[in-house]
């Protein structure tokens, strides 16, 4: 087993950095679109057989060092029986949306293995083939809520109280799905709390990392933290030592590196749209992020967002190439 | 004339704090609401009569410190022939969206006065009645070029000669559009490079930064700049000495007062969604700010982004009542 991925997690990479890209069995794959043309999102989230296939797609083709359960990041919404919706060309939906404090108060989970079970059964078989390590994820509470209502934030500052109770809950089934991720086999976890960069500092604090430390100190494996803006908030959510943060490319990764405890791993950070760009320039991007981390032990290759639809795959290989490369 | 703003862009403002809200003339307003039945969001800032009716709609109602002219950030770009959509429910439009840099280096821009006389005959009728100083404004050149191409970054990192020939003629248009408003009248300019926030650092200076600047150095009047994510890029955009950056409230205000250099005045940064929260709140998350910046003599109280289409006026009041209670 390929294991640069979690010895940089541990911060004990000695040899080339690790690389895997967040959506990477994504629309970019002719393969992946070919298989959407009679499959739709929902039925790929939910088939364990193809969602396994998906997963091992862009393993195949291009040899990442990491992979990650092809999943959404709002799976643990079924668990309270919400239903979730994928029309073409929007992002995801949740259905039926929040109204009342009395929804939030009823909402009660049913077990994780009976409704999620698809997940595990995807883990289970992708355990079997894989020869490099396997990421489960959630996304955080905070922004599994943002897409359970209309508007998140005014909700917080209007009923705080039943907000919290829903980030709780939240929380709860999220430990829950996680765990039973990390029964089924899962190497390490990302948590995908998109949308809370956009809350001030104290919110930050009490509306996505205190619930996100609650969930990474529930969990046995490396646990990654992730947000919109989280080239901002690194040193907040290194704040709570989980194995790393993925940043994103609005500041320089060595600037970011420089602020982190040497404990915590540092995951990121190229802009998705460099990829989609002529090839000297990406290459000269991506070498200036290998050059200024060269030599930090905990340092994963990976961009600062989800790669784009339309990113050329002689890009995608010109990277892995150059991160191989490197010494 | 009420100077406190004037005078705290200058940093020699000993009275209460001044306080404007972006997008003060704007949908939660049910007289702005009941115009707009009758009249298209185009005609509105075509039209200089009704457009300098609409500007004076939240002076009249809450006595704020400053008026802005009703305008849009991208009507520069009727300079080069462009048209301007304002499709309901949506962001703004420009069409033709541009597709290649042949037509880019074809870009002729228009004598500003014959195509923006409109905006001028709005100031000029403005100042005839105003009792406080009246902001001009227009797009930053990357935002502008945001709304004239599919993918700006895409364009960016694949043909970045191009681009910045874009850049240059927008900051050549964008400088005489601003002297025709400052010749008007306009007692200080703001811009809005909305979108640069979602740059890396060194495509900020270069993209953003650097034409604001060059804007800036054209103007005799104070200008603040202004970007999504300004908290975290105060200190770039002051390094440009504009008299005033506003910022977003993702970092708190005392922190990033702390950074600047005393020459820069600092505006903003309450989030528009708390406007939209409990009365008890919003006051709490004010007095917070007011707090922290008392004595601070180039301080300006405004959101750290537009206010929200469905805010209530009873909290705007009660916003303007606490900053005017302040000593």
């Amino acid at each position: 087993m390929n294991d640069r991925f979690l010895k940089a997690l541990r911060g004990e990479n000695h040899e080339t950095p690790p690389i895997w890209i967040m959506r990477q069995a994504g629309r970019y794959l002719p393969e992946y679109r070919m298989l959407r043309e009679s499959v739709s999102l929902w039925e790929l989230f939910h088939n364990s057989r193809l969602a396994t296939e998906v997963t091992l797609m862009p393993i195949d083709r291009f040899g990442f060092d990491a992979s990650i359960v092809f999943s959404d990041i709002l799976v643990v919404a079924e668990v309270f029986g919400f239903n979730l919706q994928f029309p073409d060309g929007k992002g995801p939906q949740i259905f039926p949306q929040l109204i009342s404090a009395a929804e939030i108060a009823n909402l009660k989970p049913r077990p994780v293995e009976e409704v999620l079970f698809y997940v595990k059964e995807t883990i289970l078989a992708l355990k079997k083939t894989l020869q490099v390590p396997l990421i489960g994820f959630c996304g955080g509470p905070f922004t599994v809520a943002s897409y359970m209502m209309e508007d998140a934030k005014k909700w917080l500052y209007n009923d705080p109280v039943s907000f919290h109770q829903l980030l709780s809950k939240l929380t709860d089934a999220s430990i829950a799905y996680l765990k039973m991720q990390e029964a089924a086999g899962v190497n390490a976890i990302q948590i995908f709390d998109s949308w809370a960069g956009d809350l001030s500092a104290p919110d930050f604090a009490s509306c996505s990392l205190y619930y996100l430390k609650k969930i990474k100190d529930a969990l046995t494996v490396p646990v990654i933290f992730f947000c919109r803006g989280s080239s901002y908030r690194a040193s907040a959510l290194a704040s709570a030592h989980p194995a790393a943060v993925s940043v994103d490319w609005q500041r320089p990764i060595h600037e970011i590196a420089a602020e982190l405890p040497p404990s915590v791993a540092l995951q990121g950070n190229l802009d998705p749209s460099i990829l989609q760009g002529a090839p000297d320039m990406l290459i000269k991007a991506a070498q200036e992020i290998l050059t200024s981390m060269r030599g930090h032990r905990g340092y994963i290759f990976n961009l600062g967002h989800g790669i784009l639809p339309d990113t050329p795959l002689a890009n995608v290989q010109r990277l892995v190439d150059l991160v191989r490369s490197t010494s």
